[in-house]
């Protein structure tokens, strides 16, 4: 059968990287068993262009009924006077939200090739191999009350709610255990347990659900700001780190960066499985829109390609065509093909096509 | 006149680092044209061990009426299984709160002498000189509602609630501006107004005070979450950075570790001027109790003798007396006098003694 796949390539340089995903797709539909049903619509900034809101319900329901969506990225200088309820990133938190894209997994990983293109020494970060889990759908950033308001002096008052509940930690756990077992078998749960109660409901619900199904993996807490210390001092010392919606936008972000190619890294943001078998998936790079190189040949696609690996391994159950599509990302890197962001002395380096078209050669 | 100094060891390593303050206290007593009216009491677990609580209301009285408050370090693993509202921390944040402690000064630098001990490259971090001005009195450490209520249907829900007004921002903010004029002129000011209102707020009332009182500095703004990547890739681009109470948590403990010195470096808390002429503050280190060294005499006291110097500075107006201090921690580095924390290839590692003896020395 058919695999359905939702395609959002959305800003800046969103067109131009998922135009080479398209490519690699199409080969895969000409010399693989597997072949894609392909849709592609609008999200962001290039929707609030068209249709004045950055996605539509008609996008948000082909995106419920598809295997598996692909985006690029949102955003941009273009639209970030909008109004905080109508900028390009509420298309994705919305797309988040709706599918109920609990459990976002992105890889910080040191690829071999590229250890001297990180800002630290090589023997810290060469083998760097982490997986973080944040949750997606909760906490800061969809908690109520929230909003702006006039106070009677005449001062204003901005409001956020922090909210996790026990089903909402423990169903985000659970993805981060489960994936332990198959990699280093450790994880580190990480909140401020110290200072927010939300924090402590956090650690205890991941503790608890710990000992009731999880024993066998190692479990270790640590607060979020000695985390994020602790990723620059030792990397090496995590195995999968799972956290909430808000820590996990800035642990995995200087975790990501850390490997020093940013244009390197995947992310897959993941639901429950449904009552059809399917588990609501949205696959997309780390990086931004980078709407400073947008057009100019220079973007890397190289992590959107690797987002398109992880939909093939997690919603596919294609490990085979995944491994494919990561060796040849692995042997373009040891020839030193290489775009701008990832330069290296000696290095050959090719605009975003030509590095599609090494890859397809592989 | 004598200048009123609180002295609250805290916990872990704090009392024997700050047993070597209190021996530079003594010599710019005998030695020097200041001299001080030291007080000493207990705060954090020492607290809870005598009085059951992490801080008194008679401590927090003597604090109020001081001239400046110097402290260890709170917190270790004999308090940690205690209920939230008892924990050592809340001590600190208690102090920090009634003295309306609201703006956190955390310097990021890197000592010439030390640039090896980083895991970043040399050239990443020679020269590094961040000043990370930190909200400290609002945001999610003190916004309510907060807690724990369990549900209906026996499930809990924690919650803890971000909000700033417009005050709140202003006057933290004139500070980071302040202090950009008397270093780089940039300030870079932290939030993510791209998923949080409170981060709408916080941008929008920086940038109106930049407006209307500080245009000689160049403002700019950035997400958090980028805050930390940059942090990693380009720490050098940043002068003053400002952001709210948990951003700043977060991105001043990365920075600093970026510096590879955590022992090194000292930290300011300061509020309003009173109608004494008095500006209420309390210096720390920001490296913690370290439990797992307390006892060992491996500690190293130069961050607290150094938010010494940052009270001679802030509080006193002794700036003379504050660079002697300096001057004297970068005369021992460059002899290779170091605790094992920063301990290097040919250096003499001494013990937390041993390196208050060199300071005193020289
Ligand atoms: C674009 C933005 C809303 C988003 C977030 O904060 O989650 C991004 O930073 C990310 O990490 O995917
Ligand atoms: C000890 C703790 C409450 C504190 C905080 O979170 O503010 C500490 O991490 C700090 O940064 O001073």
């Amino acid at each position: 059968a058919n695999k359905s796949l939702l395609v959002l390539p959305g800003d800046g340089i969103g067109p131009e990287v998922m135009g080479q995903v398209r490519r690699v797709v199409d080969w895969m539909d000409k010399r693989r068993a597997v072949s894609f049903d392909v849709t592609e619509d609008l999200v962001g900034g290039a929707a609030i262009d068209v249709h004045g809101i950055p996605v539509t319900d008609a996008t948000v329901e082909k995106a419920m009924n598809v295997d598996a969506v692909l985006l690029g990225a949102v955003g941009g200088p273009k639209w970030d006077n909008l109004d905080f309820s109508k900028k390009p990133e509420r298309g994705l938190l919305r797309l988040r939200k709706d599918l109920q894209l609990y459990a976002n997994l992105r890889p910080a990983l040191c690829f071999e090739a590229l250890v001297e293109a990180s800002t630290l020494k090589p023997e810290i970060v060469s083998g760097l191999d982490i997986m973080i889990v944040r949750e997606l759908t909760g906490g800061v950033y969809f908690g109520e009350p929230r909003g702006i308001e006039t106070l009677p002096n005449g001062e204003r008052r901005g409001v956020n709610t922090q909210v996790y509940t026990t089903s909402e930690i423990r169903r985000v756990a659970a993805v981060a255990f489960e994936l332990a077992r198959k990699r280093g078998n450790r994880v580190t749960s990480c909140e401020k347990a110290n200072v927010m109660e939300s924090g402590v409901l956090w650690r205890e619900e991941v503790q608890k659900l710990h000992d009731e199904s999880f024993g066998d993996v190692e479990l270790s807490h640590m607060y979020a700001d000695n985390a994020a210390m602790q990723l620059v001092r030792n990397p090496k010392q995590f195995d999968v780190i799972v956290t909430d919606n808000l820590f996990g936008d800035i642990l995995s972000d200087e975790a990501s960066m850390l490997t020093g190619s940013l244009g390197m890294l995947p992310s897959a943001s993941l639901g429950d499985v449904d009552e059809t078998g399917r588990r609501k998936a949205l696959y997309e790079p780390v990086h931004g829109s980078a709407p400073d190189i947008a057009g100019s040949g220079k973007a890397n696609p190289i992590a959107t390609i690797l987002s398109l690996a992880m939909a093939l391994r997690y919603s596919f159950d294609l490990a085979d065509d995944a491994d494919l599509v990561e060796e040849a990302v692995k042997k373009v890197l040891a020839k030193g093909i290489r775009t701008a962001d990832i330069q290296a002395p000696g290095s050959t380096v090719v605009s975003t096509g030509q590095m599609g078209d090494a890859l397809l050669a592989e």
